[in-house]
């Protein structure tokens, strides 16, 4: 078996070597391409695409996996051997189901189609964009038929990002935490919103960005691993286990905006940083799901960067950097507007509260594409109306609502939304299941220090990388399946007092213990 | 035809992104990748080398050159289709005659040597690499002997960078122009050296690179197609011919060695920008060899950069730009001040005059090193010996010594060097030829305008890309086979003045006209 298991990495190898070559030129075509190299690199990062699917869908990788499979089999669940083979056959099953020709004119179509979007959305002209959603709806609908036998036809396509989930699992998960959510951001919202005037306040875009990479030595972000670059839609992205990166951007008259971006960014580049040296050039390096990558931006961004107690270290040292704009504004002031609670426009920049709302109505209007229910045309008429009526304000135009996400202009309609609220629920079971461990970590991060915080996920998550699937590393973390309990006491925990709510935690009373 | 010829045209595209993607990863390491990134990274550059060998030598290739080449046979030369035929021949009959795996073991040898070389030039230590460079050198040997009938060993090699050019034509053009050279490096190294202390001040790197570029766009550098970043061995690469990259360092204590570093990579990038867009994603998007790009690089950082016109127009600025560090120096002793020449250590550094002198002795040493006449561990002090009965200086150590350069410690010994001497020949008759059209062009350059020149060179040397060799082109463009006339006479035209040198030129008095 050894020489077949050396065979078998070998390929993976070279899949792996195109798969983070196609990653470097997609990042430099974020952060320092110019225009001129557009229409080839496009079509550059198509050819490694096309290749590393190639190879992973070559018969000789299905005989390899026949031949060790028996093997693994007599192996513990855990053992590196089993969770290679694993993992691979999940891949490799999932790959052959798609033809190659199909792969290339989905990547081709998603080029033109986000092309078309980075100019359609500043003109807020739905129009131009909506013969390309059409023929992207459609592809979807093609790609979820090539894993036939599905409940509903999101499933195939939730299933690549949150393996194991379904669209019914994953719409019982929303209806529970929509229960609870839905009152505490009425009661919320009927308190007097904080004043966040002092973060609307611009300072030197160097200064900012050396804030926000001091915080990140602290968290223990590995520079030697890693770097920040800027770019327009801040990103993370990796090379190797090695060279994992982020990037930012600075926003005119926002003292914090990148600081949050950084923090949420360094969230998911820490993940991959603290994955198992030896999983390198494997599927294994790599995240569990698209809801588990996003629990660890969530967990840096929100349950520290925006708890009061990682503030009372940092805010004296924010107010040095920026002394014109801070000095004259309390703690408690600053601390409460960046946690300020309103119901807006933009998924993007939601508070933490308010923001599984936009998830939920996205997560809901691709099921009413994709099953049917919807068309192209009247999306955006849908968008408005949900909208409107879930987070009670009016949508303006297109151009902040339903072309405010690049997602359906880049990939496939399905899957694409519901790790970001997957990852909100898991950031606080984690972080509960960390500070049950170890219950000195509120402290620690009130005198910025985040080893213990960080060792525990190191040990209980990112090591593992994508050894187990996230209801596994869930249940072996945390010592129970996911569960909205310890986000709902989070939350509660956190805004009951900073906006005076009355009564008890709306719902049931469990987990409290992340509060 | 059409057919077949879309066929070959689908296969080099392919392998033109591979090779690209490949580039894309070595700027990347060169300029921002982080530490903790290098293993991978070697390994994935050397997988997409790979892949694309294996790809130019499927046999279904050999097949479409034969299937095409009886129709390109009834076309003119210079018809695109017989470019590109004849050229993919020549890369497909090279590639073929080397194993993969030879491939794979030189890029890894290399690249293990490379890592070497930069720890063992720093500490001075020719032990460590010592190995590694007979291993480099066997390996150059065998490299060689894929290409069986050679007349020297190193022709291959030196074919596979100056196609046409074989060891005794390169001989036989440096024997005629050390003849010339010498003479002319005495009387001027005889004469007082001028007073170069005005360059030897520092400035803000952001306001050295702010003056690099608006020389560039003065020149004509395309930025939407283009960009600068800095590295420590400044470079230029190409993505695209939409996207072409060149590289600079800024040193301290060094007024100008960023700008005509700039200048010098400017030179590279403006012909691959220049060439023919229809040629992208085929072998004829390429420079015609590698002694015809440094002639670019080295007319416009020399003849252009360093001459008393250009700098009748940019020194005002340059004086406004760094006023503490020039407004005392006369334009007079600034000119002069860059147009030092004395005998040197380091072959980069070299003067325009003596620097021909290092190029000469490492290819003498190559021939030495492949023809059996020198072993290596003999090479330091071969370097030792030859260094000083050609400079006359003594060499202090190996690290400014055999350890200096970083080609033989990252790619096969032989033909590495001979193109930087061909191209300061080619840089004096492509401009000599292009003023003989435009005489105007010298005037021009005083007022800081280049649309003239730049126009000349690119509807003569930089749009044909790889369609001709450099024996063609040269002949197409200038109207004569290669000659050193152009270039003795610009030397002598410049340097004659410049030093008061008595009496005529050295040797014939032919090719004025660049003087």
């Amino acid at each position: 078996m050894h020489e077949t298991l050396k065979e078998l990495k070998g390929r993976l190898l070279e899949i792996y070597d195109l798969s983070m070559a196609a990653a470097v030129l997609r990042w430099d075509q974020a952060t320092y391409m110019p225009p001129g190299g557009a229409g080839a690199r496009g079509r550059q990062m198509a050819t490694l695409s096309r290749i590393a699917h190639e190879r992973l869908t070559e018969p000789g990788m299905g005989r390899l996996l026949d031949r060790l499979e028996p093997w693994t089999a007599g192996l513990p669940h855990d053992s590196d051997e089993a969770c290679l083979v694993r993992v691979t056959r999940r891949a490799y099953d999932r790959a052959i189901k798609v033809p190659s020709a199909f792969v290339s004119e989905l990547d081709e179509h998603a080029s033109l189609s986000y092309q078309t979007w980075t100019t359609a959305r500043p003109r807020n002209d739905f129009a131009s964009v909506r013969p390309l959603l059409e023929k992207t709806l459609e592809m979807s609908r093609r790609l979820a038929d090539f894993f036939p036998g599905y409940e509903s036809i999101a499933d195939p396509l939730i299933d690549y990002s949150d393996y194991g989930m379904k669209a019914s699992s994953v719409r019982a998960v929303f209806a529970e935490l929509r229960a609870r959510l839905v009152p505490l951001v009425r009661a919320i919202t009927e308190r007097p919103a904080p004043d966040d005037r002092c973060l609307r306040q611009s300072a030197p875009e160097a200064d900012q960005l050396a804030f926000g990479l001091e915080v990140l030595r602290k968290f223990g972000f590995h520079f030697e691993r890693g770097r920040q670059d800027l770019t327009h839609h801040p990103f993370m992205t990796k090379f190797s286990l090695g060279d994992v990166r982020i990037t930012t951007r600075v926003r005119k008259q926002d003292l914090t905006d990148a600081l949050f971006s950084t923090l949420h960014e360094a969230g998911h580049a820490m993940y991959e940083q603290g994955i198992r040296r030896d999983h390198e050039g494997t599927p294994l390096a790599d995240g569990a799901s698209a809801g588990v990558h996003e629990s660890q931006s969530r967990l840096w961004e929100n349950l520290v960067g925006r708890s009061r107690g990682f503030w009372e270290f940092f805010y004296p040292k924010l107010q040095a950097a920026f002394p014109a704009q801070l000095r004259p504004v309390p703690l408690d002031t600053f601390y409460r507007a960046i946690n300020r609670v309103e119901r807006s426009l933009i998924r993007t920049d939601a508070d933490e509260v308010t923001y599984n709302l936009h998830v939920m109505m996205r997560f809901d209007l691709e099921l009413d594409l994709l099953e049917g229910r919807l068309a192209v045309r009247d999306l955006p008429e849908a968008w408005r109306a949900r909208f409107e009526s879930d987070l009670g304000i009016p949508v303006p135009d297109d151009r902040d609502g339903v072309l405010q996400d690049v997602h359906w202009f880049s990939g496939p309609i399905g899957g694409a939304f519901q790790g970001y609220t997957l990852g909100n629920i898991l950031s606080a079971q984690f972080f509960a299941a960390a500070i049950a461990a170890h219950p000195g970590i509120g402290a620690e991060i009130a005198r910025g220090e985040f080893d213990t915080l960080h060792g525990w996920l190191r040990e209980h998550v990112y090591q593992h990388g994508a050894r187990f699937t996230a209801a596994e590393l869930v249940e072996r973390a945390t010592g129970s399946p996911m569960t909205i309990e310890p986000y709902i006491a989070y939350l509660w925990g956190k805004y009951q007092p900073l906006y005076g709510l009355a009564g008890e935690q709306p719902g049931a009373l469990a987990g409290r213990r992340a509060g």
